[in-house]
């Protein structure tokens, strides 16, 4: 499963991240971006992220919920979450790798070899402080439930004194960051296009079913319209 | 963005991995599950898992095909990859965590806190180690390709002495294992229930979209039944 030559037309290589030893890969080069764009578009059209950290000089990867507010990244526990923990417990923070994975598509080749999937991904790699402002925590509580669904943080009750005592949120400034995708169909070797199998593209897609109502939503209560234009 | 008492049929507590202090979580026990039917089947939906590893004492996160077969993973690389180096320059190999989850459902309560998204995610701590026996490898390679489309791999050309030299395997067998779950709708507090915002369950769904012949497909190839079927 390999490379391919295709690049995608929203992706420009000018004027974004500053490339690091962390964020240069050793293979792949023409599949990675470090546009500010690019990389803002598959943080934001993810629900979770895969956060990564050490401990016990293990690693550990957890689905996470998060959301990005310009250039911060806020992750989402609770107080009694190991990563929370742990990065309360650390002076400057807990260092964390945290990755965004969209796949696109089956990519069939003629060969086994060149089999693959299109996928964007984002891996950002930095140190997670626990958020103390009062403020700028509740703030990312909202950016949470609007990062789910665009509008609803508005349509909702704000967490209380208690519910924001309960949560932790783990701040991650879009430092050191790298955008990959793999894009457009298979990439036989020229002397594989005579074998007679199917090769193509096998498109993903991903939509929203009807929404189902709580069983004690209260008669006269609509969906409303940020819901229904999902 | 908390528990729901919810537990998903599928998942018995009886009969499966054997709990860990890496398995065992300090919150959500009841979304926790070590059953390995239900395991198999998370793993065998997604297309990538992130595995982790820790390099110079850092964590890294890369989105990484793999495929299952029986209780071993297969990892997908090639042998110029960071994490397939180490696996085989370390005795007895890499430490690391796979992660892959899948998520079902936004949850949308009546308080910010209460919202949250349904997901089944497993966890696997282990050590992954290079595949050295070529049959073994081959036949990995075949799992990836019948990981990525059922039936795939007999309907392709099977790597050669190059193409195999080039890859790179890590095995890691399913002995730490958790899944977690997330179900049902929303779980507000009886407090909010009075609350006029809508609340309930918006279902995300997957699918595929119609195959993309290859520019260099020939004339009269037929797109096979299993890519028909999917």
């Amino acid at each position: 499963m390999t490379a391919s030559p295709e690049t995608p037309a929203t992706a420009s290589p000018d004027a974004g991240y500053a490339p690091t030893e962390h964020t240069t890969p050793t293979r792949y080069r023409d599949r990675t971006f470090y546009d500010r764009a690019l990389v803002h578009s598959i943080l934001d059209e993810a629900y979770v992220c895969h956060l990564g950290f050490v401990r016990d000089g293990r690693p550990v990867v957890l689905p996470t919920l998060y959301a990005r507010v310009g250039e911060r990244l806020y992750l989402h526990g609770s107080t009694g979450a190991r990563a929370q923990r742990m990065a309360g417990e650390k002076d400057p923070g807990l260092p964390v790798c945290v990755t965004v994975t969209h796949i696109d598509g089956l990519v069939l080749a003629r060969s086994s070899f060149h089999h693959s999937v299109n996928y964007r991904s984002v891996v950002i790699h930095g140190t997670a402080v626990q958020l103390d402002d009062p403020d700028e925590k509740q703030a990312a509580l909202d950016s949470f439930v609007d990062h789910v669904v665009p509008g609803r943080a508005a349509d909702s009750r704000r967490a209380n004194a208690k519910e924001l005592a309960a949560t932790s949120v783990l701040a991650l400034d879009l430092e050191e960051v790298s955008a990959r995708v793999r894009a457009g169909g298979p990439d036989d070797d020229p002397e594989d296009l005579h074998l007679p199998h199917w090769t193509g593209l096998i498109p993903l897609t991903k939509g929203y079913g009807a929404p189902v109502p709580a069983d004690t939503l209260a008669p006269g209560i609509e969906i409303p319209d940020y819901l229904r234009d999902l």
